[in-house]
């Protein structure tokens, strides 16, 4: 089969094709060709050398008639501008989220309608569907039938995108399934000016020997799933039938509800006080205020129902990160516990 | 001020239309001038020749710039593809829906930038957002809080549209507020095809001397609302201070529960056996599960904080009809008691 994951050179895309690559089939089928696109080449030397892989760079939404030109048994679309670049330019986040998704179901519906597979599409929707509408307050857990109140540009393009894949599903010209990715942590790499950006760097920096930055009071509480999880979550969606995902509104991934102050205990677990010394809280109000509305509380029993269950603890999060990015870790303690 | 009115030729546009030029005011301003856009002309010489009145015909995507040349402080944007036309044409209900309200709410902000009024927004969305997901089956009672699962393409629409209009108000480019209407009911004119024609069909047309048919059960439950209470629903968020609307989130607008036997009831009162010999009962599957997953029974706090109740039963709906559509009427006892 042909598979394509869009943000194929970011950090989720990444890991989701060494996995696909790794396992060597998808719903009972070999994994013939995996095709990679991004605006920027994928980093990754081990995917680009893999026989299988092609890579496809440029902007996406110019580039899918290119991409498209050859049918795909299945598209992860991961593929999206981030909150804070949608805030900043509006009509940026319509393109890049709206339209380009768009674009990419109208390609699919073209391959099925010529008579290609109908593809199967797994949208990788987000947490940031729930913000909190001062009149109609989240619940103190939300779950699948909690009604989304997007408070951000990016969190409305997501639930925008989430009703096409429905649609384009129930009218038969793709097999959609949007799946709720929670905020991932912990992320390599470096800060990238989210607000949930602080969510990773307190437990990746400290871990490099670098002083990080805490915006939010201690007891601040998160609903977070590990890289790990997260990819497991993709590929169960993709692998489910259509019976077991059940109906066609987008699922909720399973979170792991942790304060910071439980994460800088788990942090000083695997790195020891030293790391944990590394951490300043510098209270920020508008990430707190941001960071605040979002839900921490999750109960996902259709998640459940597809074996998918939270993250067991952070501290088995942090010891993933270090497993995963040995060469980003500088703390001893860390990497001979790992 | 200066209104516009999309699906201004319309039966809800137009009787919004005569309503506010009866007020002759909105939101304590004066209407000045009060543009009708749509396919074509108005049918009501009233409306013509009313001096504030300005008709603008033509596809309204395609005129959004000629229409948009003159800034506008109010927007009611009614136009739409019905059902029907958008399960037969994907495409066009795309275009016709989601493209033109993106295009218009575009103009408005456009209209913003540049130093116009930071235009009022009055988005018609429809209870046909909610449809009945097997896995996700609606509650027995819906309210504001409920989460939709659109089981229609025009149910899709209007609930992008509706996610469209919460951030372009949360970003300041307009003042938009959607109301999701019910299904109107009696509606005056022809059957229009759509699923629901028949919960007008079944007393416009005995009151007219003429059969109709009916395909669902006598117990079938379902929420309507009168054409006076719908227009006053639209005048009453136009009318509302932001605080009073409540947050972004689209508002439910009151419904009436009533069987098709307490319709046919009422009918009875107003226009007498004979009318009711006339409605023939014809069983219809498809019809009838798609009414049966149209939500019946809401709890609409919103719309009453805004001053906004159901209509009291429906033989004063039935009235309503009579006295607003006479030259319609055939039935002597109804046209004798209205």
């Amino acid at each position: 089969m042909k598979v394509l994951i869009t943000g194929g050179a970011g950090f989720l895309g990444a890991r989701l094709a060494r996995e696909l690559l790794h396992r060597g089939h998808l719903r009972g089928q070999r994994i013939e060709r995996l095709v990679l696109a991004d605006r920027a080449e994928t980093g990754d030397a081990a995917l680009r050398d893999d026989a299988r892989v092609q890579t496809h760079m440029g902007d996406l939404l110019a580039q899918i008639p290119a991409l498209m030109a050859q049918p795909y048994d299945a598209v992860f679309h991961l593929a999206s501008a981030v909150s804070a670049e949608c805030e900043t330019d509006f009509d940026l986040g319509l393109r890049s989220n709206l339209d380009t998704t768009r674009a990419l179901l109208d390609a699919c519906r073209a391959q099925a309608a010529r008579g290609g597979p109908v593809p199967l599409f797994v949208f990788s929707s987000s947490v940031a569907v729930y913000g909190s509408d001062p009149a109609l307050p989240l619940p103190a857990v939300v779950d699948d039938r909690t009604l989304p109140t997007p408070q951000s540009s990016y969190g409305i393009h997501k639930f925008i995108c989430e009703q096409l894949v429905a649609d384009y599903t129930r009218k038969g010209h793709i097999d959609g399934r949007a799946a709720r990715l929670m905020t991932v942590s912990v992320r390599p790499g470096r800060p990238n000016g989210a607000a949930s950006s602080f969510l990773s760097g307190i437990v990746r920096e400290p871990l490099a020997g670098v002083e990080a930055v805490c915006p939010v009071a201690p007891d601040t509480a998160v609903a977070l799933a590990s890289p790990a999880s997260t990819i497991a979550g993709l590929i169960a969606v993709a692998e489910a039938t259509r019976e077991a995902f059940g109906g066609r509104t987008a699922l909720n991934l399973p979170a792991l509800t942790v304060t910071v102050q439980q994460m800088l205990e788990a942090l000083r677990e695997v790195g020891g006080e030293e790391a944990v010394r590394l951490v300043r809280f510098e209270p920020d109000a508008t990430v707190a205020r941001i960071v605040g509305g979002w839900p921490s509380r999750f109960d996902s029993p259709r998640a459940r129902a597809l074996g998918l269950f939270p993250d067991r603890d952070f501290h088995t999060v942090v010891q993933q990160y270090v497993r995963d990015h040995r060469d980003a870790v500088r703390n001893t303690q860390a990497l001979a516990s790992a």
